[in-house]
């Protein structure tokens, strides 16, 4: 495999970053959102461990090198600009956040109303009558 | 809901952006990471459909206002920095990508190369013309 040519078909950023989303293989649940610069992608596709840049710690981050919990890279997916790409993952320990929760994802907002969330297949002031 | 509160725990990078991934809710497909400034969340919450900011045209993107594919928001949910959102949705018209595609991740990597995985949907010459 070519990783240049790989690699050359991304786009980075104005920082040399591209975002990126790791998804369960198994379950489709999303894990998290990090970010990979370019020696990341290569040492992700070369050791088939998630590897992300760290922003805060200025460093490549191989995700769960502490903890344990890495991700085992199943499949690496690229949209149409090639500016963001999406990783299925094994995630190892069943724990992505370092809060220990499965996924990053876990505050859901609610809007404090009983909201209907389908479309009508029928309206029944045409059916029933008023 | 107090919106203002909402949007208070969000972390917005340097240029106001917060990356969002959408993910069609009944299959747990990653269709598409896109970008919001604090206006677009406020719409995406308040209209109950994704609005993003684009990037390129700098301005708000309704997200199916051209093509009618507009992303139902089912669910929206935050990451523990509060710096990334996930979008659950419905995906009307079946395709987010505006090459015809249901998922923008239509590409994998392949021993190489970045190949076609998914199938379009629609044509894109026949809804957006050339």
């Amino acid at each position: 495999m070519n990783l240049d040519s790989v690699v050359a078909e991304l786009k980075f950023d104005a920082v040399g970053l591209i975002p990126t989303v790791a998804q369960e293989a198994t379950t489709g649940e999303v894990l998290m959102v990090a970010y990979m610069n370019e020696d990341a992608v290569r040492e992700t596709i070369e050791t088939g461990f998630a590897t992300y840049y760290s922003r805060s710690r200025k460093t490549l981050w191989r995700k769960g090198e502490t903890s344990g919990n890495r991700q085992r890279l199943i499949g690496l997916y690229v949209n149409e600009y090639g500016d963001s790409l999406l990783l299925k993952v094994e995630q190892i320990g069943g724990a992505a956040c370092h809060l220990g929760y499965k996924s990053c994802f876990h505050r859901q907002l609610m809007v404090g109303e009983w909201r209907v969330i389908a479309e009508r297949v029928f309206d029944p002031d045409q059916v029933y009558g008023d």
